[in-house]
């Protein structure tokens, strides 16, 4: 299999002599620079890399990161100080005709770095670059696979831990910890520890309230794992289940599996989701589903692509999503189920084992 | 005393119409967006505010955030579709005749949105904000002060808990739980717990390795609070300290010593980070120091300024700065002691109070 350099190049129809990826501040670091070089541990803040198309590519980064730097397999230009990246940038550049920038992830100041080095014609390759990262190679597999393990095994821990009585927050510390005891480097996003009326808001983190008989608690969290990112979503009873609150969860569920039976390749990602949202839209809870199914996961929690009415993809082999319906009604609360899926040559592979049968607790 | 917004515009000689803040997908979000509108909890990616020079703003984000969008005392315009995300720009930016933009943390591909939306001339307003952001409003510091107090307790904390034995992701993931029972909504950044020769390796953060007896344990972390980032670093011995390692660290201590009875308005931020320097150049650790003195901290953990020889800054009351001198010897290990302060009329306050005696622990 060609490289992922290659792979990018090979999508631009253009002569492109160099792409050149320049990280600025955190959190403004463009993830291309960690897909290319294929580095795990280091900050990078102000490095950058230039990739040709033969596959090869050069590292620039401070004396700080260069230990680091050198755990990728491939040369490493060291700086000491900010204007030695001007100096490496117009040396770089001078003298190629046409270069690519990755405009979604480059800020504009880094961009006019890039400009003021060099006459050649700047190109925008970030369509290139996400189509390639969109498509995971093994490595990345393997990695987010295991990222995805780390938040299955504590998302079944936890039907033992929550109880009436704890804090959304206590709950949300408790699934951060078990998390990096298997091996997790972070959170992957910020734990959604919602309960009761808040389960309702699905963009809510976590807070103060206690969770109490009868609330929903829905648990979106994934772990960072060698710089790959799962997402999983479970939503559990406390004490005592009434029937509405059965009927939104087995809704969800539904709409959920009538979505992944049908993700295969060849299959657009728009007719995913509206396959999971006529599901819902078929019952008493018809409108309550606000958001987009599912978005892909990789170096970055939203990758590039999902499965919503807005996005234009047509599945293949290697793709690796989040299908992820839900229910909100305001006040009342909230259901959402989440598993992370890859597509395969027939059809996908779930990667997020937790069990998801309608659960009671406490 | 003014707002965020004016006091940003009063920078600008020029005469500009409206800021414009643009966000992008996760992680290219401008933390100006939430310097302006105060925000504390939303994703608000692909969102956006423009900010007027009477002080006034206005928000655009998706429905799904519109309730969080709320809360800010501002007008919100909320889209369902990323074309009305374009409608909005034309409409609001159509008649003016100068646009300034933050080009430090807007991407290129954005900025080519702004671009295509109006005839405008488009101006780089980022050093304004950069400067502005730099000096710390009442809510600022008392955030940040909350911040520190958070990872100051935690620091002392972890003097009980660090013992032979354990391993480095251990003390992580503890560190990071005491930090959210203590109303941390996650780490400022990646921990770092790192031992032995590790310690030597200023940005490691964590692995497997077993703390040992004889070892440095440098434990260098941070709260999330209200958006807000503390950053401390404290470093203990294992079982029993050497000769050299009590040398190391007690230069490292003269060093920060040194740094912080220089800092008080008026003085130059690469004055404090030569004295610190020279303090270790002076010992046998000459050369060992290999790092800038410290950074601003604030909504991002380098916040944009800092006390080192390559950063042209003269303090002022409200800037808010990392001190964090080190000694880092390959092979053998490290030492650094960090606090955060805040420049006051006469000096500054240390807002990490976390005991730093050398410490010998297990």
């Amino acid at each position: 299999m060609k490289n992922r350099i290659e792979r990018i190049f090979e999508k631009e129809d253009e002569d492109i002599d160099a792409i050149v990826i320049l990280n600025s501040t955190k959190p403004h670091v463009d993830l291309t620079f960690y897909y290319i070089t294929g580095l795990i541990q280091g900050e990078f803040e102000g490095s950058g890399v230039i990739a040709y198309p033969d596959g090869k590519a050069e590292i620039m980064t401070s004396r700080l990161e260069e230990e680091s730097a050198k755990k990728a397999d491939m040369p490493v230009h060291t700086i000491s100080k900010t204007d030695e990246r001007e100096e490496w940038l117009n040396e770089k550049l001078d003298d190629l005709n046409k270069i690519g920038v990755n405009s979604s992830e480059l800020t504009y100041s880094a961009y006019k770095k890039i400009r003021g080095s060099t006459d050649a014609e700047i190109v925008d390759v970030s369509d290139s670059i996400a189509e390639t990262r969109n498509i995971k190679d093994e490595e990345e597999i393997e990695r987010l696979s295991e990222a995805c393990r780390i938040a299955s095994k504590v998302a079944e821990e936890m039907t033992d831990f929550i109880k009436p009585g704890l804090k959304e927050y206590q709950v949300a510390a408790e699934i951060s910890y078990r998390m990096k005891k298997l091996g997790a480097t972070a959170d992957a996003f910020d734990t959604i520890s919602s309960s009761g009326p808040n389960s309702a808001e699905p963009h809510y983190t976590s807070g103060n309230r206690v969770i109490q008989e009868g609330d929903f608690i829905v648990l979106d969290f994934g772990a960072l794992y060698k710089r790959y990112r799962s997402d999983i979503t479970r939503t559990y009873i406390i004490g005592e289940a009434s029937d509405k609150q059965r009927r939104m969860y087995e809704t969800v569920l539904k709409a959920q599996e009538a979505a992944l039976d049908m993700i295969k390749p060849g299959v657009e990602g728009s007719k995913i989701h509206e396959v999971a949202q006529e599901v819902i839209d078929s019952t008493e809870f018809e409108g309550y589903f606000t958001h987009g199914l599912g978005h892909s996961i990789g170096l970055a929690i939203h990758d590039g692509s999902g499965l919503s009415p807005n996005v234009d993809v047509v599945l293949q082999p290697g793709m690796v999503y989040t299908v992820e319906p839900g229910i909100y009604i305001p006040e009342f609360g909230g259901v959402r189920i989440e598993d992370d899926i890859v597509v395969t040559e027939k059809g996908c592979d779930i990667l997020t084992d937790a069990n998801k049968d309608l659960t009671v607790l406490g």
